[in-house]
């Protein structure tokens, strides 16, 4: 039995305030001592699958041959599956809960070719716990790095049969397009669901509404060439559109979170000022 | 000289907002290249020696052979004994202040065989700074794993006279019996100092009161089993008895913290509603 | 070409609760599996640069031979360039933003030797993106740890048309001294930018003044030999002067964040009990 993988890319919603990580992280080393863990993240909110699938796709592409490890899993215990699922040709295999995290990750790495259940105790801490990341999915994601066959982790199951993930998708509404904040990045930026190639034909400048707010955003290639209190649209490093300020917290600005609406649109006589961004927020009563 | 231990798991309370955490790391990797730190938690609440010592005991039963390097140490620079206590015929040392942090970790381990006080300059940075961590413990730990013999690093010191770690017990009233919080982790369930034995005449269901909080709570085995806002106990990764539900934090539906006194009894008058765990609160004026 | 470094000490201000910092540590991974990331901290404040710059100057004496990696870095995408400075006859090489936050830390290794501009696509992920640390920082970090050298990064940079680091530096007030906090750390301890010599006159005591807040504050060598509530003044572990309390925050307790002024003087009749530390405030209406 050779030592197959040598990286675990591990994302979790546990943090790190307390030691459940740590743990996971010496599951993995009492049982792999060659692998080296990346800490993609563990500041996923808690039981939040679908930010946590959305960073672990983010991530994908940057991460190296190996295992994927994710554990956002509120349904720990339960009969939710917890499984592992070969991609490109074994060149990696992601782990963590059937309840749709892995998904967008899977699909980007080019599709499931094999999967199975996490059943067999031979693998496995315990079969029931409450920290399924310690309990279940390292000391399997560990097991894989030795050169256990996935196989051996449990019985098969169709790859068609896996909880999909559900990235929303924006829609047309005239020359308007209505999508949603994805995520708010550290910094409070905030990626939505939409395209550079979708708001094309709008031009330079864009009319942005969020709830009550609305907004002129000039399309910008750099946080800092925007003016103080000016939204910017830039395409961010994952490729998607972004609402940015220069230094400053554009979540706060537009008062969004992730999962709220945006509206992208020609400029309007609503907002009175397209010459500039700075001031211009009408609240209807 | 040989290379002795390979493994250092770390907490401490030092948190990851500013560099102390990644010098100590730095020490480390200067000392002793070949070691890998697992990182415990730097999350313990600052000065607190107790939510420290309790994150060590259940952690331990997991580390990996080698190092121990706990560091809540509020009393730097004063007289408090800084230590190194080896355990398991030499299989783990844990280094650290004495000031009860590591006492429980070291029962697990089967009790404490030898301890030294940390006085020989000859292996630390500094003897009196601020930051024990970097000047005083990371390079105990570092030297030990550098094959440096235990006793090379300061005086014997004998072993029952380490200050002992204070874990507190529940107490029987009657029917009920009265615990407290140990721990509410990043989720928000609390875990209680209560074992499931101490409850198996209460049924499967059990009053909860927790300040002027009263619920009925149900014992489970997972979170995701109980309705929306209903109160359950379950026995948790550490063996101990729970309070949670299901993707939500208990500590904020109960309004307790870790410390915090919480009784658990049989059924009675003061919940009407024993069958429905989700709107029951008696707040006495 | 050899390995030439196996250490990159990396810090920033991306955070650690999305998959910034991971992807980046991924990217090292891929591109030169053979380096030790050491975290410095990522909980720089989002833009601080002179954060960054400070708490890497506390770093740098006990960081590793090797790469030592920056990034905070508001102007991403815009024209501030991006450098690689070598240090110490190439011991080491400080890779970040041409901002003012390597400064301090080229400074205390001796002063930058050679510098070039990060431009050479061959080394770099992307040239224009928004998370410079992925795109640009971490691949040429990773390629000097491969053996590239460093001029094959980009055209060579006059090290004395670097940005400066400013440190603000103290002034003397007849007898006072009037300094600023230059970092709150994790415990709430407030690094002054004053040496101890600069107060060597003042005696045991010296009058401590923050905004409306007017303290006595003792000069010891621990936090726990302070009573309750009484502030004191000790040399940090950098060797400055820092206001502490013991098992408290001195920030908290004081009133001040990073940035503000603090003013040092001998006792006046404002503190009316300088026998005592623990009750005076004296607060204008």
């Amino acid at each position: 039995m050779g030592r197959r993988y040598d990286v675990i890319s591990f994302l979790s919603d546990a943090g790190t305030t307390d030691e459940s990580v740590g743990v996971a992280k010496a599951v993995i080393r009492e049982i792999a001592p060659h692998v080296t863990v990346i800490d993609v993240t563990h500041g996923i909110a808690p039981f939040d699958v679908r930010a946590g699938s959305l960073a672990l796709a983010r991530a994908v592409p940057y991460l190296p041959s190996g295992i994927v490890l994710g554990v956002v899993d509120p349904g720990a215990g339960t009969s939710r599956r917890a499984v592992a699922i070969e991609v490109a040709g074994g060149e990696g295999v992601m782990v963590g809960p059937d309840n749709g995290l892995l998904a967008p990750a899977v699909r980007l790495a080019g599709g499931g070719e094999r999967a199975v259940v996490l059943t067999n105790p031979e693998h496995l801490l315990a079969v029931g716990g409450t920290w399924s990341g310690r309990d279940i999915f390292a000391p399997a994601a560990a097991a894989l790095c030795n050169g256990v066959d996935l196989g051996d982790l449990g019985a098969a199951v169709d790859v068609d049969e896996l909880v999909p993930g559900l990235v929303p998708l924006p829609r047309q509404e005239g020359e308007r397009i209505v999508g949603e904040v994805l995520w708010v990045d550290h910094y409070g930026n905030c990626q939505l669901n939409i395209g550079e190639a979708e708001i094309a034909e709008l031009g330079e400048r864009v009319e942005v509404s969020a709830g009550e707010v609305l907004r002129v955003a000039a399309l910008v290639e750099a946080f800092d060439t925007l003016g103080p209190g000016a939204v910017g649209l830039l395409v961010d490093g994952s490729g998607m559109l972004t609402l940015v300020l220069a230094r400053r917290s554009a979540a706060e600005e537009l008062g969004v979170v992730a999962g709220d609406a945006v509206t992208l649109g020609p400029l309007t006589d609503g907002v009175r000022t397209p010459g500039t961004t700075s001031s211009v927020q009408l609240r209807p009563r």
